[in-house]
């Protein structure tokens, strides 16, 4: 054990060594083999908290030795000692772990004051006043974090000192007030762990050590952990720094800087700072602190140096930087650097600057703009400034992105014929269904108070683009006042709210939007986009408008065609009952006979948009009880149209409905017991092809795709009567076209079963929403009962439907995909479930080899992004 | 390739070499080298069928010349020549596959006839209409089967010439008539074929055997292969027979019998022979077969060595046979032996007097009882004499066994009054729910018009070991006018029915039933399963009563003892609501706190049964819409019982309401939300326990079951807070007792977590109901819409619901398993879905290494003689 070295001088470590060192520490490291000025220290590596908890939670004597030896030399280098009564050392102890993590213990400063030591300091910086408030800090500060006394005693203390010498704020404080705080606190202390408080500064740094090692394991830390995927044996480093005091003079400070704007992306040295004060001051907001200008006049020596340094910084870490710094007596210090954080539009800026700087390469600058961050640039949203002041009235799920108000309206009708009116309107409903699709399409925003980030509502939204929350759990309906409850408040039919996409939350009256503009740099991110997009990008349409769409957003094909919403038409509708009521083959196939040339011209529209690109089709899917009237108007309606009496349509509707109608009669199922619906389908689908093949001189190949499937058994007794159709059709016709059918892969036996299943498919399409359905147990329209419990109980860190779970569905798609690749070596592999828009599933799919993902319109520029940075960072690390 | 041996003279065979002779012939094989009177003939092997297929389905001349050899080894034994015109040779073609199989060719008799032949056969034989009436019969089956020219055109011939003879039956035709129907056949085959019949014989033979390879691949044996997982690549034999003739003369005849009564099982020869005809004619039925008896009388000679050869036959097959003899002039052959099939009380009684007898040991005998049969001997049964002239009304899924009759009640309530007044009743409905539980314990059966064989009704009433059908699809019910509409007739209430529950068969009127005795022979059997049986075999129970008959029965644990049976007595139901209507958890705790004795009651009574036996004890499962009232009628009651409003139950009712309830806010996601819920649970297990443990002097360990886990997050959150409770609970008892916590696996995710799960369980117990229908997407309550179309198109060869699926739920099973095993080595693993009572399934847990399976008390006897036969067959497999 002797040979190991625990600790390391900032000036022995490197920016490579964050496994050992941690973040903090490597930037430490980095700034003083710079030959930065920074305050003299040593970090305790992971490796020390590893073998920490090895030791029962004792500092062993090896790492001891080494501490002393580091103080030793900081001591030397500072001219100080610790605990000394010349020259008191100060330190600052903080934890740094490799990854940033909340829940761990934060910062203890000015750790090495005592009774003693205080006065010490009082005499030799001759400011009485900067000891005993820089010990009563430290005292309150020690407490806290490290022997866990509650805060509220130290503020309750504090106030009823304030109180006594009527100060109002703490820089106010006299050194008597100071004093007596220093004896109240002292006195919470003992209360709490029988003793005085430590004089020892030997036992004070030993145990702030402990402490920020012990945090590690600490509850909260370890639920994040858990919830995050991350290794719970990475460790954290302890970083022991002499103090500097910003707080010294009034030629101290402190401050944070941005060497870009981190709001706008403008190359410009943006930050802020604080006279005679401590870092905390900052974060406490007692006062304002100055812009940086204000220092360029105030010192205008220290703010050059510490420009040239940072931008130097930057172009070293080839990113721009957030920088702490601490200026004692006129003298610049640097504690921490690291990669800023910057919205959608600076990130972009940035990117293509630093790029057109020389600093980084296409590759990285790729990297460097976070691709959920793209919604922010393609949507509208609300002024941020704004928002920060007001208190949602409601809060769901962020189903679909953007900003949007309007008047609120109850159903799909009235909505309709507002918006005819030329009235902004938002569609409140319990849950949508295909039924309020006109509504949908007609309103500027969707809200549903049930439902899940996959529900009808959510799906058909992001599909549209339009914003949309699910999922509010305290919005009550009055469908009979046309009104509506949210919280404790009722609404009627025609208040304004505003609706935020982005976060889920809704907004009492109307507020303004700020239409993004796309910049110019968008489109040259999404060409670097296209050239590094090794994995396909498709997109889930049903129409050929949102074809079109998607094929401008630069879609190279559709990997979910839903063929069920074409038949909601106001013509198609009836003959849709009609067949579904039918009670024998003759009149099924008459009404699918009536419903046949809707369904060709909508092929032909979508292939003459999509003309060779590959459109996957998937028949009929839903249980047909879908597309019964609701209804008793509906059903009057019905049966004078089709001619059936209302007691049989509601009897056969009875007969038709599901207790559980997501595990019930629906997908390929339908195929079994009505053959003649698919067949209807497919002779659409292969008339259409062929005819739009002669019309343009091309040769596009449909693609079939067949839901549900869960045995080969199905399968084959499906693709025969298919492909029986099709042969037939062709040689009425006299027409020749190759074709290609799949499957959705979207139950677990189906995963099971894919080595079975893929050598009778032309291609694979992983239909994730069911499968989390079905992995979990989890039904998509229940969820939102329970899945805040879930949540905020830190048993789910993500929404399964919104981001797949790769431990469990992930699990599966990778056992198929494995397995369907061995069985059949040449079929396509996609996705075209909801995951397909989201980056940590996109990056998942990447990893199992699919060759493509499919997602709605709005996604697209989204998921290329990942696919390009999946591609990017691989090479990046490479070439590292 | 020309050393390898296609063909088997019959004596150069032996009856191991099934595989590769066929079950046909080995038994052929065997006879002839037992030096049995057995017509002369050979086997042309499996391999050479499979090799067949490689060759493009032509026989290559190495198999030619195979067959040609023992051709005239055949002309040789018989001193008779194929084609000859001295002495021709005819012989039967017959497939013969290794396992007994549909589908596949049968026979054809008399192969080797032709205009020239039969004239020589008239001669020789000095009896033309047996020549005459042989070859006709030879050309219609060599058409049928070998031609497929289809049957009616030949019968309508026959008809035709019968009718202008002036015949009524076959064996009246004259040589002029029989001369008729041959040309007419001639002319028929000639139409069809484009060619005259074939005459020259060698063609005939080769076409035969072709045929009969061909039938290997035909539509119907591969679809049945799919269904029961027999290898497509497992080929069938052909035996080629040199043909007595039973027709030949009145000291002739043909007849097959058994070596024991296959319905009794009494130890004397049973059946049955005809005089002067050939096999078929016995099938037909055209005449009546005359008992073996008048044998004895007309040919006492024939008869004794009869007698003799097949009860040797059974000494050295070890079983029943099943005999196929015929009698040529006075001169007896053998043509088959086979194990003979037999009825229940047959099979049990055979097994324990050949064990008796010396014939077998106890491990055979314990094999020769189908498990399946033992439900025969258990439950009443009707008439089978009575059964076969009836025609059912309705036919649903058989999910209860046993025989009732009953006046049909439509409500519970209806039938526990009737059945106060001493009526016998049938339940039907719609389906079942836990309110129904009353009405289900007074009748004799339950029907219900929906719901699959692991529905509420089918579940409960094999619990109950009541007779029950599920799913019957053409029953409707009108509560308004309390009747039920079977078909198109109307029942009305009071209508007797009578219930089958061993086919799912219901009939009109009163049946009588017969009631089984179970013979002492049954305890023997069961005593020497005990002995046998490797793996635990527990019940499902949810109460003491059931409990004491589950240890009755031979169970050595619970395996799931389900909890929310227990909430619906009268006082409970109202507690349950109100805890479940409860707005706050003060007013939650206050109704549990009510409820807690009950269930403490509840535990007690079923430990002071079980002992020290294990019980896995299930905490609440079900959403909680399912214990509030259905009807305004029960509204309204609950309304003035708990002081809550009508309007407020319904809305909470409504609010409650989900789309997918399998897939819903059920399991332990209750207790995620709900945390007093299980707290209360698991407060009243273990005061049950320590109360019976001081009370009994006893060390009971109460297991505890978590359902529907999904996560390691979830089980720590939920096992830490059950473990908190039972700590607490214990030190307020100042009590020490062993507890064990497991949890169902039950979704495919918590499959595929099983090696994280596993160290946090004590045991797993697979719920392989709700693993069916997620990893399937078929909700039990729903299949029933569809799954007749699975099954009468063959995608479904059983309902997954009743066997467990192999192919795709077992995977999991076993991946979980084998995960769980290399985690967590000590833990108990076993099964409590409905399969747990399922033979073929039982097999499959025993195959995956779980300790133990668990079924209704009913099916405990069954399920250990499955779980004995298991090993038997594999210590049978060791010793040969």
């Amino acid at each position: 054990m002797a040979s190991i070295k625990y600790t390391y001088l900032f000036n022995q470590g490197n920016r490579g060594m964050k496994n050992l060192l941690g973040g903090k520490g490597a930037a430490l490291a980095y700034m003083a083999n710079k030959g930065l000025p920074v305050p003299p220290g040593f970090t305790i590596t992971t490796q020390a908290c590893n073998e920490y908890y090895e030791n029962d939670c004792t500092i062993w004597p090896e790492l001891q030795k080494q501490i002393d030896a580091n103080l030793m030399i900081i001591e030397e280098q500072t001219g100080k000692q610790f605990g000394g009564m010349e020259n008191p050392l100060l330190v600052s102890v903080r934890s740094g772990a490799p990854i940033s993590m909340p829940g761990m213990m934060d910062t203890v400063l000015n750790l090495g004051l005592n009774d003693e030591t205080v006065e010490v300091m009082a005499k030799l910086t001759n400011n009485r006043r900067f000891a005993l408030d820089s010990y009563r800090r430290f005292i309150q500060i020690f407490s806290d974090v490290v022997l866990e006394i509650s805060r509220d005693k130290f503020e309750h203390c504090l106030e009823s000192v304030k109180k006594e010498f009527g100060i109002v704020h703490d820089n106010e404080l006299t050194d008597q007030a100071l004093e007596n705080v220093i004896a109240g606190y002292k006195v919470i202390v003992k209360e709490h762990i029988g003793v005085d408080f430590y004089q020892d500064v030997r036992v004070q740094l030993d145990m702030a050590i402990k402490a920020v090692f012990e945090s590690w394991q600490n509850n909260r830390a370890i639920i994040y952990r858990n919830l995050h995927n991350i290794s719970h044996t990475i460790g954290t480093a302890v970083n022991i720094q002499s103090m500097v005091f910003g707080n010294f003079s009034d030629t101290s400070g402190t401050g944070v800087l941005f060497t870009r704007n981190p709001i706008t992306g403008d190359n410009e040295i943006f930050g802020e700072y604080l006279i005679n004060a401590q870092g905390e001051d900052v974060v406490a907001g007692i006062r304002t602190p100055l812009p940086l200008n204000k220092l360029k006049e105030e010192m205008p020596d220290v703010y050059q140096e510490l420009y040239d340094i940072v931008k130097k910084m930057e172009i070293s870490y080839k990113d721009v930087q957030d920088v702490e710094f601490t200026i004692e007596n006129g003298r610049l210090y640097f504690l921490q650097t690291r990669s800023a954080k910057r919205t959608a539009m600076a990130a972009l800026k940035i990117a293509i600057d630093m790029y057109d700087e020389g600093i980084i390469d296409k590759i990285t600058a790729l990297t460097r703009v976070d691709p959920e961050q793209v919604e922010q640039l393609l949507h509208p949203s609300f002024d941020s400034d704004i928002l920060k002041d007001l208190h949602p009235i409601s809060k769901g799920l962020p189903a679909s992105p953007g900003a949007a108000n309007g008047q609120i309206y109850l159903d799909a009708k009235t909505v309709a014929q507002k918006a005819g009116e030329g009235i902004e309107t938002i569609l409140i409903r319990h849950e949508t269904t295909p039924d309020d699709i006109e509504g949908m399409i007609h309103c500027k925003a969707v809200v549903t108070s049930t439902g899940g980030m996959t529900s009808h509502a959510a799906v058909v939204a992001r599909g549209m683009g339009r914003t949309c929350i699910v999922g509010c759990q305290n919005i009550e309906l009055n469908y009979a006042n046309r009104s509506v409850k949210i919280g404790e408040k009722i609404y009627q039919e025609g208040d304004w709210i505003s609706v935020d996409g982005a976060t889920g939350s809704i907004y009492e009256g109307k507020l303004e939007t700020e239409s993004n503009v796309v910049p110019d740099q968008f489109k040259t991110l999404m060409e670097w986009a296209n050239e590094y997009a090794l994995m396909e990008v498709r997109a889930n349409v049903d129409n050929a408008e949102d074809a079109q769409k998607a094929l401008d957003f630069g879609a190279v094909g559709i990997g979910l065609c839903r063929t069920e919403h074409m038949f909601f038409g106001e013509n198609r509708i009836f003959d849709m009952q009609r067949m579904i009521l039918a009670n024998d083959k003759e009149t099924r196939v008459d009404a699918l006979e009536k419903l046949y040339p809707y369904q060709k011209d909508d092929f032909k529209a979508i292939y003459q948009v999509m003309k060779e690109y590959p459109a996957n089709i998937r028949l009929l899917d839903p249980p047909l009880h879908e597309f019964l009237p609701k209804t008793d108007e509906d059903v009057k309606k019905l049966s004078s149209k089709i001619n059936v009496s209302e007691k049989t349509i509601i009897e056969r509707s009875i007969a038709l409905e599901e207790v559980n109608p997501m595990l019930g009669h629906r997908g390929c199922r339908l195929a079994v017991t009505y053959p003649e619906i698919y067949n209807m389908q497919v002779r659409a689908i292969i008339n259409a092809a062929v005819e739009v093949n002669n019309e343009l001189h091309i040769n596009l190949v449909p693609h079939i795709k067949i839901p549900l499937i869960v045995s080969l058994n199905e399968l084959i007794k499906i693709r025969t009567e298919l492909e029986n159709t099709i042969e037939a059709e062709l040689e009425k016709l006299n027409a020749k076209i190759d074709y290609e059918i799949g499957i959705m892969v979207e139950t677990p036996r189906a995963c099971l079963r894919a080595d079975d299943l893929a050598p009778h498919c032309d291609f694979f399409s992983f239909g994730t929403n069911d499968l989390t359905q079905m992995t979990y147990g989890f039904s998509r329209d229940d969820f939102s009962k329970f899945s805040n419990d879930y949540m905020s109980k830190k048993i789910l860190a993500v929404d399964p439907f919104a981001e797949l779970d790769e431990e469990g569905v992930g699990k599966l798609i990778k056992m198929a995909t494995d397995a369907a690749r061995k069985a059949n070596p040449k079929m396509k592999i996609g996705i075209c479930g909801e995951h397909g828009g989201n980056p940590n599933s996109i990056l998942a799919c990447y990893k199992y080899g699919l060759d493509y993902v499919s997602c709605s319109p709005y996604r697209i520029s989204l998921a290329k992004l990942v696919v390009a940075q999946a591609t990017a960072f691989k090479l990046l690390s490479i070439n590292n």
